[in-house]
C-alpha cells in the first residue's frame, strides 16, 4: 500500500495517527480509512471533502462529516478527559472552520470543549460577555485572521497558555494568514505560543498534550 | 545653497516646510533652521540629535528641544485650533518616542493635544480607563510595535478617525515593524487608515489637516 | 443564525455593519440582507457577484446592484450630509472597480461625492484639468496600482487629508498590489495615510468619519 | 516615573511583570528593580548588560546576573511547583544563550528545570543518550537555529507539548531566525508550537503556565 | 521547429536532453519525442501529462508511463554503471511524485537506485530501520517537504554527498516549498548541497554525474 | 597583484574598467589607480572615501574629488560627445549623492550633463519649471528614493529614453529602496527601464551607450 | 465611454497609445480598436486571446495576430526607422511568448528587428554562432527566465545597451520571474538595464525610443 | 567545558569536527584548538580573526593563517586523495574571501585544488582561457555573487558535479546574496547544487565527499 499506518504513534507521541485527506483522491482516503477501522483504530480525516465522506460512508456507515470542519470523524474509543476543558475562540464567522476543525479534533481526542466564535477585537464587548466561559478552561485555542490581535487581548486576561491559530481569512496586505501569524508571533501578552496558518487540527493536538497533564 | 526652502508649501498643501534632520550634520540642520527663522517661518526639526540642537541653539537660542521626541521646535505663530484636540494613544513605553514626535508636530501645527500612554492590549483594562479622553478627541492617532493590534481595539470603540502609526518597537519576526504594518493595514476595524513606521510626524500632518475640517 | 448582526456597531463606531460578502453563498448574502431590512437596517453589501444580486432582489426588490464596484445598496436612510463632498480620484481605468466601491460606499453612508477617473502620472496633464474639483473636495480618496504615484503628486497639491487606497491592478514586480502599497506608504508628500489594497470600502469609512466632522 | 508596573498582572495572568531590559539605560533598569524590590516584588530582568547589573547590585546586592543568559534575579518568593519539571533542549552552543534565559525565567517562576545541550540532529545519537531526560519532563522547550529540526526530530518521540524557540544562530539563508522560525511552524510533528525568534523568556512563561496545570 | 535538439550536450555536460513537457501541449511533446526517437536518442519528458503519454504512445508504442512520477521514458541504450547505487529518500508519501522523478531520471542515466520512502523524522525510528540501505549507497537524495529537517538529519549520519530536494509539500507558512529549501540550505549538517524547490530531475543529474566518478 | 585590469574592456562593451573603490583599502584603490595611470588609462573610482582620495593624490596629484559623489577622477582623454546631453534629475537633497556618482560617471565618459536637483512629485510645479531643459536632452536618468514617483511622472513628458535609479533614500516601509524599485519597475509609463538601487554609476553607462548612437 | 483615447500622447511621448487587453472583454477591446481605427490611429493590442481577435477582426478585417506574442495589430503607417536594427534575444524556447511580444511591438513603433532564440547560457556555444548579429544592432533586448544570466554575458560582449526583460519561466525558487528579475537589477556587466517581468512591451518601447536618436 | 569535541563524527560523516570561530571569543577559539591539538586532531578554525590566529599561535606554534580565506589550520595527517583535484572558480575578485575558504578547507581535508579567480560572466572570455583546467577537475566549486550566473555557464559546459556557492557580494538589489542564490538555485543548467550564501567551507565539505569517490 502507499502508506504504512504507524499504530505504535500515540504510545511514542500521545497522538494517533490521523488522515490529512489534502491531496490524496477519495478513494485513497476511503482505503486508509477502512485499514485502520478493521485494525480497531479510531478514524479522523481532516480536509477531507464531501465527496470524500461518500467513498468513507460506504464502508464504514457510521463516520460523521462536519462540513464546515471538513472533518470525517469515527470513534469508538472511551476516553474522556475530565480534568477541564479546553476554550476554541474565533474572532470572525470566517475563522469558523479552521476552529471547527480544532474543535473536532481535540473532541476526537477525548477531549471537552467549549467554543466561543464571533468574538473578534473589532467589538471587543462581545469577548467580555463570554470572558468567564474562557477563563474557566484548562487550555484556550484562539483563532483570528487579518492582523490575529484576539490572541494578545486574551493572553492579558487569563492565566491559561493560550494557542495561537493564524488565519488566511482577510485580502491584501493579510497575505493569506501571514499578517495574522506575525502578529501572534510578536504578540505583546506572554504565554501565548503559535502554531502554522489554518492549522486548527495542530493546535488541538497541543491543546489535548496540555490537557492531560 | 544644498536646500531651497518651500515658502510656497504652506498654502498649497495646508503643511509647512520642516526640517527631517536624519542624514544631515549639525551645521546644515542649523544653518537651514536659522534661514527659514530668519524669514519669519517657525522652524521644526524632526529625528535631531542634542547635538544638533546645540548647534540650532546657538542661533536660535529661544529653540526647544524633546529629546525623547528628538523635535526642535521654535514656534512664533499665534494659530491655535479650537475646534477640539487630537488624541495620541501609544501602546507600551517603548513606543513613546514616535508617540512623542506626533504630539510635538500636532502642537507645531497649532493643534490642541491629549496623550494617553502604555495601554497596550495585554492589560487592556488600562485602555478602559481612558477611554472617555480618547473618544472626545476629532481624531486618533494610535502608536504601536509589535503585533499593532490597539488600533483595532480603539478603532472598534471610537467614532473618530483612527490614523496607526506602526513602530519599529520588538525584535525576531518584528521585522522593524513589519508586523506592526501589515497588522493595522489589515485591521478587522473600520475607520483606521495607515502611515509609515515610525512616521509620528505624518501621522499627526494628517490628524491636523483633519481636525481643521 | 451563522451571522449576528451588531446593531449597535453604527453608534460606537459611527459606521454602520455591512455585508463583505466575498467568502459567502449567494444564498448566505440574501439571508443577511433580508434579516437587515426586516429590522429597519439599510443595506449595503460589498464584493457581491451578479448571482448574489438575483437572490438579493428576490427579497428586497428595490434593491441596486453596480456591476463595477460589485455592491448591492438598499438604502432608505435620508441623512446626507451637507458640508462638503469627497473625491474620489482613480489613476487608471482598471482601478475603477475599487474606485467605484468607495464611491457606492461613501453615498450609502450619506455622503456627496465627486469621482475623477483616468488621471494617471504617466500623462499629468490631465490631472491638472481636473484640479479645482479635487482641490474643493473636504477628504480626497486616491486610488491606484502599479508604483501608485498619484497620491503623492495629488499629496502635494492640496490641503486637505488624502486617503491612500493601492489596488492589485499591474503584473509581475507589483506584487498584486505590494509595490503600490509601499509607493503610498513612503510617499514623499504629507498629509497621505493609507489603507488595505484594493479596500475601497475602508477608505470610504474613513473618509465619511472624516467628512463629518 | 517613566514606567509604571503592573502589579495587578500576576493574578490576571498568572505570569508576573518583569523587566525588558533591552532599549533601557542602567540607571533605568536599576530604578525600576529597586522600586519593585521596596513593594517585595521578585525582581527578573532579561537581556541585560554586565552594566545594568553593576547598577542593580549597588541597590540590590542580592541580585544575581547570568551572563549567558543576560538575565539579573533576585527571587524571594518560597514557590516550588512540585508536580515535575520542565526540559529545556537546545541544539548547538550557539543557541545556549537563548536556552539559559529560557531556564532562568521557568526557574524564576518557581519551576523545576533539566537542560540538556549540544543535541542538534546533525549528531543524533547525542539526542539518544538524554531521551529519558526529555521524556520524563512534563514541558519541553527546544530551542534551535539553522533549519531548527530538533523540535520536529523531539516532538516525534515525546508524548509532552513541545515549545519550539528558532533562534537567530546562523547566516545567510538563515535570515536571522527565519528558517528556523518556517521550519518549526511546518513541523511534520504534532505537539510543537512555536515563539518569537529568540524568545527564551516568552518559551518559560508558556511552559510555566502549563506545568502548573 | 519549435525546438532544436542539443544532441552534442550529452558529450559536452555528460547529460542528454530530455524533454521538460510543462507548458508543451501534448502535440508537441509526442513531436520532439519522436523526433529524439528517430535520431536514436533515448527519450525521458519529465512533467508529463497522462494525456501527453497517450499522444507519444501511438508514435512510440514502447514508451512507458509512470503517473506519480509523471514522467514518460523510451530507452535502449545497455549502459549500466556498476559502480554502485544512488539511494533516493523521501519523507512523506506526499513526497513520492519528486522522489519517483528523481528514481525515473537516475535509471534513465544507467544508474542503480534503491528507494526508501516514508522515513521523516516525526517518527525516526523508521530511518534508523532503513539506515544500512542508506549508508551503502554512493550518493543520497533526500526528499521532504514542510520543515525538510530529514536532510541534515541524514547528512549527520552517512559519509556520502547528500543532495537535498525541499518539496513543496506543506500549507501555509510552508511558502510552497521555502520553508523546506531554507532549512536545507542552513543544514547543521555537512555534505548536504540543494536543488531547486521540487526538482528531482536535477537532483538525479547531479547524483549521476557524482556516482560515475 | 590581486585585481588584472581588464584593458580590452572599453573596445569590447564601450565601457572602459573602474574602480569599485567599496571594500577595498586605501591602499588598493591607490596601487589600481596608480598602475590604471602608468599605463595611459583614465582612472575613475566610485564609492571612494576621502582616506582613499589622500592615498590616490600621493601618487596622482591631478585627481579630483567629488565628496558628494564619493569619485575620484582622473582624466586624460579628450574625447567629447557633441550630440547632445544627458540630464540628471533628482527628486530630493538626499538623493544627490547618487546623483552626482551619474553626473561624474557620464562626464567621465565624455558626455556633457545638465543636472536637475530637488524637483520630487510632492511640488510638482518644480518639475515644470525645468521642464524644457528636461526634454532637450537625448536620454534623462531619474534619481529618486521613498515611492520613486518622479520617473513615472517624468516618462509621461518627454520623448526620450527615461533610465531610473532607485535610491535607498527614506525608511520603514521603504526598506532601503525597494519601494522606490518596485515603483520604478512597474512604472505607469513607457519609456523607462530601471538599474538597481544606488546605482548612479550604473546609469550613467547605459546613458553613455545611449548617447553615443 | 470607458477609456478616452489619449491621441496627444504620442507628440507627448514618441509612444502611441496602445491597448492592454488583459482583464478587458473581447467586445470592449473590439470597441477600442475600431475608435482608433476610425480616427486613423494603428492599433496595438497586447496580451490579447484569440477570442479578443475575432472580436476585432470583424470590425477591422485587416488585423493581424501573432498567436504567440499574443498581439493583433493594424498598421498603415509608413514610417520606418532605418538607422539601424532592434535584436531581440532569448534564452530559451519558453521564452518565446515574451520575447514576441517586443519583436511585434517594436516592428509596429517602425524598427526593424533581427531575432535570435534559444541561446541560454547552459549551451553558451549557440550564443557565440550568433554573435556578429546581436553586435551589429543599435539596441539589444535580452529576454531570460530562471537565472537571467544571459543579459550579464551579453552586457560583458557588446558596446550597445542591452535592455533586459525577466520572464517568469521557471519554478519553485524562480518565483515567477522574481529570480531573474534580481539577477539581471544586479548583472555584473555595465550597460544593462531592466523592465518589468515579462515586460517585452515596455522594453521595445524604450529600444525604439533609443533606436529613433 | 562549553562544547564536546565529536571526535567520533570523522567515522560517521566523513568529515572532522571543525571550529567555527564566528561569535566565540579569540580565548574560546584557542582553547578549543588546543583541546584538539592535544588529542592529535588536525584543528581548522573557520572565520577566524587575526586577534584568534594570534590566541591560538601561542597555544599551537606550528599553526597557520589565511587572512583572505580567515582560517587557521594545523594539520598533521598525511592523508592526501590522488584520485584527482578539486577546481575552485570564482568570478570575482570580492568573491576571493569565500572561494579561499573553500580552497583551505578542501587542502585541510586532503584534496588537491586548482582555483581560478576573476573569470565572472562580464567579460566571459576570460573563462575560455581557462577551460580546460576547469574541466579536468573531479569536482567544480563555483563562487559568484550578484548575479550568479557563472554556475549556469560552466554547468553548460562540464561534465562534472558543480557545487555552486553564492556570496554576498553586490549591494541593493543583490539583498546580501539572495540575488545569486536564487539564480544558482534556478539554473538552467542541470548538474549544479547549491549551498548557503558564502558558505565556502560547506562545498569544500561536499565536494571532499565527492571527490573521494
Ligand atoms: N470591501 C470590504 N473590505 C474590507 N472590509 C469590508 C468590506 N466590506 C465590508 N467589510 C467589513 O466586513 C464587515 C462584515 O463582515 P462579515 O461579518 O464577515 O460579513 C463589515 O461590517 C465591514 O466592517
Ligand atoms: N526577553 C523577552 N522577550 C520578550 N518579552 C519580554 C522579555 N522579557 C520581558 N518581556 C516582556 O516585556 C515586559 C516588560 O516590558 P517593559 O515594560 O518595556 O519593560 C514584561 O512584563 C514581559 O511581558
Ligand atoms: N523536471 C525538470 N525540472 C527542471 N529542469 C528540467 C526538468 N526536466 C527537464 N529539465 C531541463 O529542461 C530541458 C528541456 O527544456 P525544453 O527545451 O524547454 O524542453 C532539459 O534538457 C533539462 O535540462
Ligand atoms: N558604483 C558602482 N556600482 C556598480 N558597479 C560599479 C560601480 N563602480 C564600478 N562598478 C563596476 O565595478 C567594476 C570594478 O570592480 P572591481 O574589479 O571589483 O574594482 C567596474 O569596472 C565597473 O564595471
Ligand atoms: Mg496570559
Ligand atoms: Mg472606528
Ligand atoms: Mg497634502
Ligand atoms: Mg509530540
Ligand atoms: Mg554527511
Ligand atoms: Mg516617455
Ligand atoms: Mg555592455
Ligand atoms: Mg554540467
Amino acid at each position: 500500500g502507499f502508506a504504512t499506518i504507524d499504530t505504535d504513534r500515540e504510545k511514542r507521541t500521545g497522538l494517533p495517527e490521523v488522515i490529512y485527506a489534502s491531496g490524496k483522491t477519495a478513494e485513497q482516503v476511503a482505503q486508509i480509512a477502512e485499514r485502520m477501522h478493521q485494525k480497531g483504530i479510531d478514524v479522523l480525516a481532516t480536509r477531507a471533502t464531501p465527496e470524500m465522506y461518500e467513498e468513507v460512508q460506504k464502508l464504514i456507515p457510521g463516520a460523521v462529516y462536519n462540513p464546515l470542519a471538513k472533518t470525517i470523524i469515527y470513534r469508538e474509543s472511551k476516553y474522556e478527559n475530565d480534568k477541564g476543558y479546553i476554550a476554541v475562540v474565533a474572532a470572525g464567522t470566517s475563522d469558523m472552520p479552521v476552529a471547527e476543525e480544532a474543535v473536532e479534533t481535540a473532541r476526537f481526542l477525548g477531549n471537552r470543549v467549549e467554543s466561543v466564535y464571533d468574538v473578534g477585537v473589532a467589538g471587543i464587548h462581545r469577548l467580555f460577555h463570554k470572558l468567564e466561559l474562557i477563563r474557566n478552561a484548562r487550555v484556550i485555542i484562539v483563532v483570528a485572521g487579518m492582523e490575529g490581535a484576539l490572541s494578545s487581548v486574551i493572553g492579558g486576561l487569563v492565566d491559561k497558555p493560550v494557542l495561537a491559530v493564524p488565519t488566511s481569512v482577510g485580502y491584501g496586505a493579510n497575505f493569506e494568514g501571514v499578517s495574522a501569524l506575525l502578529g501572534m508571533l510578536t504578540s505583546c501578552a506572554s504565554g501565548v505560543s503559535v502554531v502554522n496558518i489554518n492549522n486548527g487540527f495542530g493546535a488541538a493536538c497541543q491543546a489535548s498534550l496540555i490537557n492531560k497533564l
